[in-house]
């Protein structure tokens, strides 16, 4: 175990005078601050909380808290799903929400720069406004592209496009100590030792705390267009995936998501868009997919392709949305998912495994008869392009919390040790914090999570960031 | 000074019993494993040379040495151009080469298992006759992929596809200690832990001997097309490739090249392919840029867009290169400039620094403008599309090689400022091993090279693996 020290009115007195922003004690912090999206793993709440405006302000913070051993979280919106914006331990938290400025474009050199507490939406929004595409697009819009990088996420386009990963170039960071430093350039290539920045991409804050970002646009493609495409047969459905993307058509989204939670989700907004019955055959499994071009006649001609490859393969039928509000439309039932799901259940946990795209049938069958022996309910969905899945435990059982939990763990390690055999990872996008803590430890084993624990104490030898998220002191 | 010891005896009998592979001793190695393609950074003996076949092979070999604290190398074709394959503290050589088998493809999952020494053109023409395209395509065709790896090597198509990082999707690796663990997964996404496989690539056999890899493939285009474009003046040149890149026309390569290392090169090879000269206006640099697709059509029709870029912003022709004879003839002039550059100088150093690419054309008259008052000449090409230059430093002057080596050394220091002036780095894919040592600890400064010799120091605690390379023990 880590010793941590308390923080004191003296060391508080400190901070107030060394940053720019305000800072709440005790009471005065806001109970957002005490959880993230997923109270299941536990409610606590900072010390402190210091509203930082720049790289200086976060520098004195850790300065002081390194010094005094004291642990800092930088959290962000607080939209993560496995507890790594929690203060479990207490301490100091940085809101990093208050360094949300779109600092600039450099449209020659495709990049842009940004604090790391914009939110995802608003530098989506922007770009699109300039004509560009920031590619990642997780499901949650409204988490900041901070705990987006320090998360990985991944999201719909990930297909095409790939991970938030792909697209940080580069980053200013302070480290635990207070210094600031600098990690990438913004150039695409760099052989130049090892690589830091892909260090901390994915490390939950538990490295460094980012102060800024340098984040690769692309051009937007001019024409998007998405299908909805219902199969009786969810093999046949998930058997699909790899021929569409063994033909070179490159599609930039493929969702797939079996029918009970389509239903649960049209439910949930009131508008019904997926066809549940197609000349008296039912539709049991969806592919959702979007193709994305410059040229709308190639475009077509993708689409002719692929809905060939789709009714070869068993589609029922496939559903063309080809202006701004049938595509809307279309994924309007896929961006509700978690909402839906979460306004009709008391409990809720979730995994978001990996495992290989031509395993994602078998696996879903394997989870839904593992999960019949136990109390919950299970509903899955998730990114058949790439193998992600999301697969949600829910109970409205809420005096068998303990149960609950209980199950669930167990439930996972299993679900968990299939994808691990089939080479799968135990998270896709959504990490590890201290929700899948034990999970890591178990399935990616003493070596390599020992390495990881090396570099934590490398980057941070009085382990004051983020303790006990992703890796434990011992 | 980190204090290694004598391969004894008794060692050399220890690994002997210990591995499957041939096992060659002193004078018995042969000098081919003394040098890698620059030597201009010294040549040094390896005691020991190990064939390997296995994982176990390299597990024995590391065991032995970390327990004995020797030196080990895992050296691959020798193709590198900083050092990294040298063995300049002696000891163990492991012979990668001997592991070169193609092990398996996974169509479906769109991945191909090798041994890391399997060679990259072995791999790229494989991969082409079952309608795959391993996109990474550096300079050098006969480099292994483990080597490949281990620099994060480029090339051509990085401007579409990206470098090798973009397609290593998981490695076995044995640690110094022995342990043969595996970094991550055959999937495509992946937030479980820190990416202990992005710190590997690029490491230069510093953490650890990778022993298996798995690699994204994707469907090879139908269609090629390749243009060579004259500009009168440089800098119009190097200024049309932003243009081209905002434009969405994803040109799969775009190289520039001067006039003097054009006709170097086809005098090399015998054969002009580049227009000198366009009704009565001189050619003074190139850019030669491949597009490819799957529509053929729609390539066109791209190829058009790109010409009217082109002759707006200055260009004095549009060649167009497409039946293979007519691509292969406008690559042949760029494939030997290094073969060309080396048969035509005795004394020969160079650097792979990376700028921001709207930086590249006053980034070379810089260069060229401090060359004067150096005794070398200066000859550069590069990646337009990425900023990634390779300028070389030569001479003929064998008897002054002191002098040449300070003053290239001042040189480097001059150009490696203003890179970093820039917002560039100091390599794109050509690595830091010895030859850059100095410059990365100068450069990239104390908190990061302190931060990469902690990480040294976790996986490798005795500094045995490629001892002084990209980072010292002190």
């Amino acid at each position: 175990m880590n010793n941590y020290n308390q923080v004191t009115d003296e060391i508080i007195e400190q901070i107030k005078s060394s940053v720019s922003g305000k800072v709440y004690v005790g009471d005065e912090v806001s109970e957002d601050f005490y959880q993230d999206e997923m109270p299941i793993y536990g409610l606590s709440e900072p010390d402190v909380l210091v509203d930082v405006h720049t790289a200086e302000d976060v520098s004195a913070v850790l300065k002081i808290c390194n010094e005094n051993k004291i642990p800092v979280l930088a959290r962000g919106a607080g939209t993560g799903l496995v507890g790594s914006g929690v203060a479990i331990k207490h301490g100091v938290m940085l809101n990093m929400q208050t360094m949300n400025k779109i600092l600039e474009y450099d449209e020659e050199n495709m990049v842009v720069r940004v604090q790391p507490g914009v939110l995802l939406n608003d530098l989506a929004q922007d770009c699109l406004s300039k004509g560009y595409l920031y590619p990642p697009d997780p499901g949650e819009k409204f988490a900041t592209l901070g705990g987006n990088v320090s998360t990985n996420a991944g999201g719909m386009r990930a297909v095409k496009y790939g991970t938030t990963r792909d697209y940080v170039r580069s980053m200013e960071v302070v480290l635990p100590n207070g210094e600031i430093t600098k990690f990438g350039a913004v150039i695409s290539k760099s052989s130049t030792g090892y690589s830091l920045k892909d260090l901390m991409i994915g490390s939950e804050g538990t490295l460094g705390v980012i102060t800024e970002l340098t984040l690769k646009i692309v051009p937007n493609p001019n024409a998007t267009i998405s299908l909805i495409v219902p199969f009786e047969d969810l093999h046949e459905c998930i058997s699909t995936v790899p021929k569409l993307l063994n033909s070179n058509l490159n599609p930039q989204a493929i969702e797939f998501m079996e029918r009970n939670i389509v239903l649960a989700s049209e439910k949930y907004i009131g508008k019904e868009t997926f066809p549940k019955n197609i000349d008296g055959v039912d539709a049991n499994a969806y592919l959702l997919i979007t193709f994305d071009g410059d040229d709308e006649d190639s475009l077509y001609e993708d689409i002719e392709k692929a809905a060939e490859i789709l009714t070869d393969n068993g589609a029922i039928d496939v559903l063309v949305a080809d202006t701004p509000n049938q595509i809307k439309d279309a994924w309007a039932a896929r961006s509700s998912f978690l909402e839906a799901i979460e306004s009709q259940h008391k409990l809720l946990d979730e995994c978001d495994v990996v495992v290989p795209i031509t395993e994602i049938a078998d696996y879903i069958e394997f989870v839904n008869e593992a999960a019949e022996e136990y109390m919950f309910d299970v509903k899955s969905f998730g990114h058949a392009g790439d193998g992600n899945l999301h697969i949600y435990t829910l109970s409205n059982e809420e005096d068998k919390i303990d149960q609950f939990k209980d199950e669930v763990n167990e439930f996972m390690y299993v679900i968990y040790k299939k994808a691990y055999d089939l080479g799968g990872k135990l998270s896709g996008e959504h990490g590890v914090g201290s929700g899948k803590i034990n999970y890591l430890r178990d399935f990616e084993g003493g070596v390599n999570t020992g390495l990881m624990r090396g570099i934590k104490k490398v980057f941070d030898p009085n382990m004051i960031l983020n303790p006990d998220k992703i890796i434990t002191a011992e």
